[in-house]
C-alpha cells in the first residue's frame, strides 16, 4: 500500500472504497439559469394565464444568498448558484419574462425540486464514491477532486523482475552482432506489458545458459520481487535447466510445466517462497502471447485489481479456414480490414507477425477449427 | 519532434516509419531442436526405410558453426542456432534416432527451408518494421529492440493547457467550502483524458468570471500551448463572456459555438493564432462527455497520431426505452451486467452518473430513440 497524489493516481488501484467526507455538491444548487421560487406560487400558471412574482434579488455564483424567497417573490439564479432559503424550485429563464421592472411573469409551473440538484444528490456524506480494486479512471479522479480527496491509498505496483536467458541473447544496445547472436526483444516488450497491467517492471538482465547462474540470479531477485518473469531458452535442454533452477528456489515450487496453448506450449508456472514465477517460451512472439493471457492477469491479481479494465474487442468475419487441434487453445494473430479478420501466419520465431497484427483471436480447446466466413471475436492491440 | 529511449517509448507516436538497419534475425536460424541436413539427403526416407547420416558436429547457441554439412552428414542443432554452411533444412529431433555412435537415422524427409527461419524473414534490411503515426505497442518495442533501435524519433506530446473558470470554483485542496463554492472536478479529469490521448496536460488554474482576466490568462498561455481547454461556466452570461474572450484572442477565431450533443450543447470550438481552443460546458459531466468525443481526437491529431488505438466496445441489450430528439447526438451512460445495458439517468450536473457507469452509448442524430431490448454498442470506460 502507498498513498499517491490525485495527479499521479490515474489507473492506480484504490486499496479500499473511497467515501465522501461530506455531501456533494454540499448545497441545493440550481441546474438552470432562471428564478428561484416557491413551486406552489407557480401552480396553474400558463402562457395564457401567467403568474406574477416580485424579484426580491439575485444570487451570485460562489456566494451565499443574501435574500430569502417569500411567498409571491422570486430570486434571479445563475446555473450552479445556491438555492436561497424559502425556495424549493427554479423556473427556467425561458419560461419567464420581465413584466415590469422588478416583476416577472411565469408561464409554466414547476414542481418542488425542479431545476435543483439536492445537497447530497451527487454523494451522501460517508457514502462510497469510488470502489476499491478498480483502477482509477479519468472521471473517478474528477469525483475525488470534487470531494476534496486529493490523495488516495492504493495498492503498490507489483514489482515484476524480468530475466532473459540464453547464450545467444545480447542487449538491444549491441550495435554489431556476432554470428548467432540476437538482441533481447522480449524484455522490452514484457516490461511494457507489465506496465500496461499496472505493474512495475524491473530489468533482471540477461543470464547465460548456466543453471547455477540462473538460480543465483533468481535467488537474489526474490526478496525484492512480487513476481518473476523469465524468458527461457526454446531448446529442450535449456528449458529443463530453467525448470531445475526454479525448482531449487524453494517451495511450493512448480505448479505446471507445459500449457495446451499454441504458441506457448513450453510455459512454466511456479511459486517460490511466495513469489509467482513464470517461465516463458524462448521465442519472443510465443512469450508475448502467453504473457498477455497469463502474465498480465497475474500482475493485476498481485496488484489488487479486482475489476480489470475491459479489453478492446470487435467482431469480424474470418477470411479463411483455420485448423486447430482439439485440446489446445490456439492464439491466431489477425489483421483487420472492413470487418474481415485475415490471419497472419508465420513461424513462432517471427516477431513481425505481432507487429503487423491488429489483434488476435482465440480458438478454444474444444474447437477443431473455425470456418471461413464465421464470426470471430478479435481482441485488439492498443 | 523529440527522440526518446525505447524504455520510455510505450504509446509514443513515431514521427516516421522505422526501418530495419540490417536483416532480422540476420542469419538462417533453426526453429527446432534437431539436425541440420541437406534436404536432398532425406528424400524418400520413412519409418520403414530410414536414411543414415554421419554426425559431423554440433552447433552451439550464440556461436558461429565450426562445421559444414557435406552430403551424407548432419550437424546437431539447438532451436535458434545458426544453420551451418552446406545445410538447407533442419530435421526435428523427434524424427531421428541415434543408430550407432556418430550416426543418426532419419525417418521423415524434409524440404529445403524446413525447420529454418531465413536471415531476412522477420525483416529485410531497410524494410519498414514500425509505421509512423501509430502509438507504439508492447510488441513494437520488442521489434525495435531486436533491430537494435534503442531510441525513436517521436512526435512531441501536445501540450494542452487546461483552464477552469467560475467564481464558485475552488481548488480540490480546499478543505472547507464556503457556501456556494465547489471544488474543481473537471481539471483533474480532463488532465487524465489528455494523458490518455497522448498529450501533456498543463494546469492553467482557475480563472474568475471576468472576461479580462480570462483573456489575459489565455493570451499568456497561447505561446506555450498546442491546445487550450477551458471548462467554462454553465450560465448563459458566463458562456458569452468566454466566447468573447476567445474571439478577441486572434484569428481565425470561433469555428462553432453550440453542438447538437446532449449533454454538451454549450461547446465552443475555436482556433486562435494557430492553437485550437475548446470551450467546454461548465458541468463536469457534460465537459467530460464532450472532451471524450471531440477533445481526445483533437489531442491525437495534434500529436501526429494517425492510427488511434481501438476503443474498448461491446454489444449489449438495452434494458429500457430511450427517447432522443432527432437532430441531436445523445450520449447515454450505462451500467453493464450480463450483456444488458441499463441507462444511468441523472442531471448533467451529477458526476456520480459517470463514476457508476461502465460505459456509454451514442444515439445518433438521425434516430428518435432506441427501443428496450434492441442491441446497442457500448463504449467501455477503462
Amino acid at each position: 500500500m502507498e498513498t499517491v497524489a490525485l495527479v499521479q493516481a490515474l489507473r492506480r488501484v484504490p486499496a479500499e472504497p473511497v467515501t465522501a467526507p461530506h455531501p456533494l455538491p454540499g448545497f441545493a444548487r440550481s441546474t438552470v439559469d432562471g428564478y428561484a421560487v416557491r413551486a406552489a406560487d407557480t401552480y396553474g400558471v400558463s402562457e395564457g394565464l401567467p403568474g406574477y412574482l416580485t424579484v426580491a434579488g439575485a444570487v451570485r455564483m460562489g456566494a451565499e444568498p443574501d435574500v430569502t424567497v417569500a411567498p409571491g417573490t422570486a430570486v434571479a439564479m445563475p446555473t450552479g448558484g445556491v438555492l436561497p432559503p424559502g425556495a424549493d424550485a427554479v423556473v427556467m429563464i425561458e419560461y419567464t419574462a420581465e413584466a415590469m421592472p422588478g416583476t416577472i411573469e411565469v408561464v409554466r409551473p414547476v414542481a418542488p425540486g425542479e431545476g435543483v440538484v439536492r445537497a447530497d444528490e451527487d454523494a451522501a456524506a460517508g457514502g462510497e464514491i469510488i470502489p476499491g480494486g478498480r483502477p482509477l479512471r479519468p472521471q473517478d479522479l474528477g469525483m475525488l477532486a470534487a470531494a476534496g480527496v486529493t490523495s488516495v491509498r492504493v495498492h503498490a505496483r507489483p514489482i515484476a523482475t524480468i530475466f532473459s536467458t540464453g547464450d545467444e541473447v545480447v542487449a538491444p544496445e549491441t550495435e554489431t552482432l556476432k554470428p548467432g547472436q540476437v538482441r533481447d526483444a522480449t524484455a522490452a516488450a514484457l516490461a511494457a506489458l507489465v506496465t500496461d497491467a499496472g505493474g512495475s517492471p524491473v530489468p533482471g538482465g540477461i543470464i547465460a545458459d548456466d543453471p547455477g547462474a540462473l538460480e543465483k540470479a533468481l535467488r537474489d531477485a526474490l526478496p525484492a520481487s512480487d513476481m518473476i518473469v523469465i524468458s527461457a531458452g526454446s531448446s529442450v535442454g535449456i528449458r529443463d535447466e530453467t525448470a531445475g533452477a526454479v525448482a531449487r528456489l524453494g517451495p511450493p515450487g512448480i505448479w505446471c510445466h507445459g500449457l495446451a496453448i499454441k504458441p506457448g506450449k513450453p510455459t512454466l508456472l511456479a511459486e517460490c517462497a511466495g513469489v509467482p514465477v513464470i517461465g516463458l517460451p524462448g521465442n519472443p512472439r510465443s512469450a508475448l502471447v502467453v504473457f498477455r493471457l497469463i502474465g498480465m492477469p497475474l500482475v493485476r491479481l498481485v496488484g489488487g485489481c479486482t475489476q480489470p479494465p475491459p479489453e478492446a474487442t470487435t467482431r469480424a468475419r474470418l477470411a479463411r479456414d483455420l485448423a486447430s487441434a482439439t485440446g489446445r487453445l490456439d492464439v491466431v494473430q489477425v489483421r483487420l480490414s472492413d470487418g474481415v479478420a485475415t490471419p497472419v501466419f508465420g513461424l513462432s520465431a517471427l516477431l513481425s507477425v505481432l507487429t503487423v497484427a491488429d489483434g488476435y483471436i482465440v480458438i478454444p480447446e474444444e474447437a477443431t477449427g473455425q470456418d471461413a466466413g464465421s464470426e470471430v471475436e478479435v481482441t485488439l492491440y492498443r
